[in-house]
C-alpha cells in the first residue's frame, strides 16, 4: 500500500476517476505527452484547477514539459488505491445484482466478486459468469469465513439498511449502495451512494428548463 | 409546464434531488412543518446552506414558522419538472438495461419506459413488465413515429456514442447515459451520466485512504 492522503475535498477526489479515465484513452491512442492545457480542453477543466488537483499529491509534471501520460496514471492509479485488489460482495442478485456481476471492467481495476446472496430461492445456487448465488441466510457465515472488503447492495429499498446493518456488524469496511435510500451507518463505515433517482431528476430538471 | 430558472449552478441542482428525496421521507413520517435547522440536521446541509439554495428558487418558508412540508415538497417536484410525463426508451437490453425497465419508481415519478432496443436475436420480442424489447434496426422509425423525450443508453462501451450519435440525429433531446464512456454530442442536447466506474474509484481511495 502507497502513501495516505488525508484532508483532501471530496470534489477533487471525485474528479480522479476522470482523470484516470481520461488518461487511460490517451493511453490507448498512444499519446505519452500532454500540456495541462491540452488536458484542459479535452477534460473540461480549467488548466489551473488541474494544476491545484495534482498540487494536492504532491504535483506531477515539469514546466516547459507538460505531463507524462503514463506516469500521471499511473500516479493516480496509486492514489485511488488501484494497485489493491479488492473482495466484493453482492447483496440482491436481481437484474442489478446481476448486471454489476457482469460488468468485467470492475474485474480489470481489481475489485473482485467473490459471491452474490439473494432471498429469492429462484435464484440460490444459479451462477453468474462462474460467481455463486447464495442463500442470503449464508451471508453471515460466509463474511465470518472470508475477507470481504467491500458489500454492494443491490437489493429494494425495504432490505437495504437491514442489510447495511449485518455487513457494519460483520465488519466489512466499505459499501457501495444502489438502493433508492440513504443508509444509517456509524461515521467510519465508508459508504458510496449510486442514487439512480437523483440522476434521473437532475435530467427531468435540465429537460423541463432547458429551451426546447 | 411551470416557471423555467436559468443560471441555476450545477452544483445547486444537484442537490434538489436530494431534497426531494428527504421530504418525500418527512411526508411518509407524518411531519408537515419542520425548520431550517432541522432539515439541516437530516440532510447534512448547513441551514444557511438550505435558505441559499432555496433562495435560488425565490425562498420557501417563513420566519419563525419553518417550511410547510407538503408545500415545499410540490415545489421542489414543479422544479425538478416533475409534473411532466417522459417518454423514455432503453437501447441495450442486457441485465443493465432490464434492471432499469424494472424500476419502477420511475414511473411513479413520471419516467415512462415505452421500448427496449437490443441486437441480440435472442432478446428481440421478450417483454420486461409489458414493454417490448425490438431489434435495434428498428430504432430510426421507432422515434420517427413516436415522441421520445429520455434515450437511456444500456449498451456496452463500443456502441455507445453510434447509439447516440443517431439519437441526436433524430432529435432525441435528452440522453441518459450508463456506458463507461463521455458521450461527444452537441451543446444542446442534454447529458447526463451515470458512471459506475467513477463510483467505484471514489470508493476505492476511500478504503485505501482510510485508517483501517
Amino acid at each position: 500500500m502507497g502513501k495516505r492522503y488525508k484532508n483532501i475535498s471530496m470534489a477533487v477526489i471525485r474528479r480522479l476517476p476522470r482523470y484516470h479515465r481520461y488518461l487511460k484513452d490517451l493511453i490507448d491512442k498512444e499519446i505519452y505527452r500532454i500540456s495541462s492545457k491540452e488536458l484542459s480542453n479535452i477534460m473540461g477543466f480549467t488548466a489551473s484547477q488541474i494544476r491545484q488537483d495534482f498540487n494536492n499529491f504532491g504535483g506531477f509534471g515539469q514546466q516547459g514539459y507538460g505531463y507524462n501520460v503514463e506516469e500521471l496514471y499511473g500516479e493516480i492509479q496509486k492514489i485511488l488505491g488501484l494497485n489493491n485488489d479488492y473482495n466484493c460482495i453482492i447483496i440482491g442478485a436481481g437484474n442489478l445484482g446481476q448486471a454489476v456481476a457482469n460488468y468485467t471492467d470492475f474485474e480489470k481495476a481489481g475489485f473482485y466478486i467473490r459471491a452474490l446472496f439473494d432471498s429469492n430461492p429462484k435464484l440460490i445456487d444459479m451462477k453468474i459468469r462462474d460467481i455463486n448465488i447464495y442463500d442470503i441466510d449464508k451471508l453471515e457465515e460466509y463474511v465470518e469465513s472470508n475477507k470481504v472488503d467491500i458489500g454492494i447492495i443491490c437489493t429494494p429499498r425495504e432490505a437495504a439498511q437491514d442489510v447495511a446493518n449485518t455487513l457494519v456488524k460483520l465488519g466489512v469496511p466499505a459499501i457501495w449502495n444502489f438502493a433508492p435510500v440513504d443508509l444509517d451507518v456509524p461515521e467510519e463505515v465508508i459508504v458510496e451512494n449510486v442514487h439512480l433517482s437523483d440522476s434521473i431528476l437532475t435530467l427531468s430538471y435540465l429537460l423541463s428548463n432547458s429551451q426546447l
